[in-house]
């Protein structure tokens, strides 16, 4: 019998969650969950119940797992144990500072399901390697790239300065660390030096530019002490030039063994679609949250928890033979 | 309680788990174990006992995790089966179309010890890394490059032909095949068509170079089919320039989603030692077979079955904080 999956909202992750969930054989989609009018929404696939998020209880039994599709600020700190309680569940909580908190309310709500927090590539994918680099190369260094890619974090801050009526931030690692590092340099472990951030801004009309710059670069955190390059655009520009969704990363570990040898491993992502990508590894864990809970292995799960022959619909004799 | 660690075999492997263990402040080296001559061997740790290998059994109880440091055409097959018997054990097997029958022989000896086996980088970390693409971009293909480093297999292959003294094989990715699939070209998977093979060769007195030359070129599965290039040296030269053992590779994952938006994961390599980097591999995995032998979990294992979160000595709550 196929994993049947339900999709809780319906946002660019929930888009990429249908579109993963139709390139997995073993899986079906059940039934999309909104909080907006469900008449509203055109999906992709033809005949797919959607149903307001409240009445969500009513499918218990129905769906194997919930692809938790909302975002981390407000949603799923709300969503999450109130689905967890019911189904077992994926997300790809992104928050770093607060995945301790959600890691508890989420172990308390999953009394008798399995909950998968922040599965997606960072948190989820970079975090998997960081952890290997550390346990193989104890004696080492880190250094994480982001980008080019729209920071959503970033885009969000802008947006709210005043005379800024719209704005989109790109994060761009500098080349040239990177190619140092592969060559050979220890790796920079600190993002200001590593990272450009490019603001491309639709001022409101009459609003002083240069006052939204100063606030821009005097920002604590987000733009303070960053190579900042900010660029005033039209609504028109910014429309055809910066609504796609491209991302990527690298992460490095450099380590030494017995003083002499140094080693470099090195985990780099060019995404499409960050939205996309993100909800195809909430996927494969989906399918790993549902065989957990089969096992009778309920709580909130992150990925360091999980064996990675979960995450694969091949048998594991044929993994064995195929893939090591 | 620290770990105590055996080590069986005192070759390059066996050294690179002593230097590795020596790293780990969670870990003791308790014994190391060899075929030879006990009193022949020098030690990088001080006063750590020497015992021939066939009392092994004698230090039953004393030893918590045995990291097998033997090769995989003959040692492991015989040693890994009697050792797993009476030690929970961790080796890097890489014997690829052996590694079924390994498993299974491993999974009978291990019946109340944790037997992790093929936990090197590849197969091991590259394994790890082709699961994780398959899982997340079903819908995409992969490619492996090897190198620039020396295949133990073909250099032996090279010393079997009459009239070779002593050879040693490089075997080099071709960076253009890197570079364009970095840049969005298709994986192209055929090794025959993305590496190089570079030859040292040491002639025998009076050997005929180009007969030796015909039978590198015509060699099925070895040399047949690839760019070869064949340099014979003396042994001096052989001795001064290719005994280093750095190693490394990459492998790449590329998929898409929805047909439009394509995604691009790479892992990359570069060891400066071989044996080095694969034993602190090892060591990693050796700690995750004393946990998983704590719990009850026994039997023959691969990296495929283990959690992360085994891997690390850092306390679950203390990885979720700092690394996810």
């Amino acid at each position: 019998m196929k994993i049947r999956v339900g999709i809780a909202g319906y946002g660019n992750i929930g888009k990429g969650a249908e579109l993963a969930v139709s390139q997995c054989p073993d899986m079906e989609l059940a039934a999309i969950f909104t909080r907006r009018d469900p008449c509203t929404l055109r999906t992709m696939t033809p005949n797919v119940p959607i149903m307001p998020l409240d009445e969500a209880k009513r499918m218990k039994g129905e769906i194997d797992v919930m692809m938790l599709a909302g975002g981390s600020a407000t949603d799923l700190p709300e969503q999450g144990p109130m689905l967890a309680a019911l189904f077992n569940t994926v997300d790809s909580f992104d928050n770093h500072v607060m995945i301790p908190d959600y890691h508890a309310k989420m172990n308390q709500a999953a009394t008798s399901t399995a909950a998968v927090i922040s599965a997606g590539w960072d948190p989820g994918l970079f975090s998997l390697f960081k952890l290997l680099g550390s346990a193989f190369l104890p004696n080492g260094s880190n250094a994480t790239f982001w980008g080019r890619g729209v920071s959503q974090g970033h885009s969000d801050a802008l947006r709210r300065i005043e005379g800024v009526k719209n704005a989109v931030q790109y994060t761009v690692p500098l080349a040239q660390a990177i190619t140092d590092i592969r060559g050979g340099a220890e790796p920079e472990s600190d993002p200001k030096r590593t990272h450009r951030r490019e603001c491309f801004i639709v001022p409101e009309e009459g609003a002083n530019h240069s006052e939204i710059e100063q606030t821009i670069r005097q920002m604590p955190n987000y733009f303070a002490g960053y190579d900042t390059v900010i660029n005033f655009i039209t609504q028109e520009e910014l429309q055809s030039n910066h609504t796609g969704m491209p991302h990527g990363g690298n992460v490095f570990r450099s380590g030494s063994t017995g003083g002499s040898n140094r080693h470099l491993m090195e985990l780099s992502l060019q995404t499409g679609s960050n939205p996309e990508y993100t909800a195809s590894i909430m996927t494969a864990y989906a399918r790993a949250a549902v065989r957990m809970a089969r096992e009778g292995c309920f709580g909130a799960k992150t990925v360091f928890d999980i064996p990675f022959s979960y995450l694969s619909p091949m048998d594991w004799d044929i993994l064995r033979m195929g893939l090591l």
